[in-house]
């Protein structure tokens, strides 16, 4: 547990672009985003997926994820996937339970896993505009 | 909502290979699988997507899609995405908030809906081991 890297994001050990956080849920940008503002939206306590997190805090992580597509929705994109890959067989890399909250623009090149990087602050602009949208959404 | 058709796969008018029911949810095969075993869980009361759907329900529709994910697990699988289009631009074709399950294999061309269609009584024999694995995982 001590060498995930998302437990150590959520510890402020490494750095994020954090977009939200509760008692119980964490959510920041992913550094390699299919698109800008996509988000990635955890349990604090480290599950590897979805087979081993309780219900409970699944439904908080999705309370959450639900917010954030709300709020994403509300900056103009044309649609928002929700996804989460569990196991190494469907393209899971870090085993630390995750949600995946992607916009999508008109024309882009969305496939899963193949991302792109932020340039200059782009990032953390992206992580600013959602959390005014989000604010706004409570 | 007379006119949608998970609507109406709901109400027994249109046939489904049904996975699982209760009082607020139900699942079935998608008609075009990712793979064999490719799950439809759905809200029965209809809502358009993630946006609309009441935070108690979705957490509803996340329970049973973690279900069905164990149970599609048992079956040897290597892998389960789980995901949720939300709007057009996200690729959904039918506005009924919906959860796809879908099992992944060692070597299969994932990607995001480009469908197989099943073969001969395939969908049926699949729908009954993922029963079969599910009532065993209750």
């Amino acid at each position: 547990m001590s060498s995930c890297i998302f437990c150590k994001i959520i510890a402020g050990e490494l750095p994020s672009a954090k977009i939200y956080e509760d008692a119980d849920v964490f959510a920041f940008l992913d550094i390699k985003p299919v698109n800008p503002g996509h988000t990635l939206v955890i349990p604090k306590k480290h599950f590897e997926n979805i087979h081993d997190t309780p219900d409970e805090l699944l439904a908080k992580v999705m309370r959450v994820a639900k917010k954030i597509s709300d709020a994403i929705l509300k900056l103009g994109v044309t649609g928002v996937n929700v996804g989460m890959n569990n196991g190494i067989g469907a393209g899971q890399l870090v085993f630390h339970a995750h949600v995946h909250v992607m916009p999508r623009y008109g024309k882009d090149s969305f496939s899963l896993w193949v991302g792109k990087e932020y340039g200059g602050n782009e990032r953390a602009e992206m992580a600013e505009k959602i959390k005014k949208s989000l604010t706004q959404n409570v």
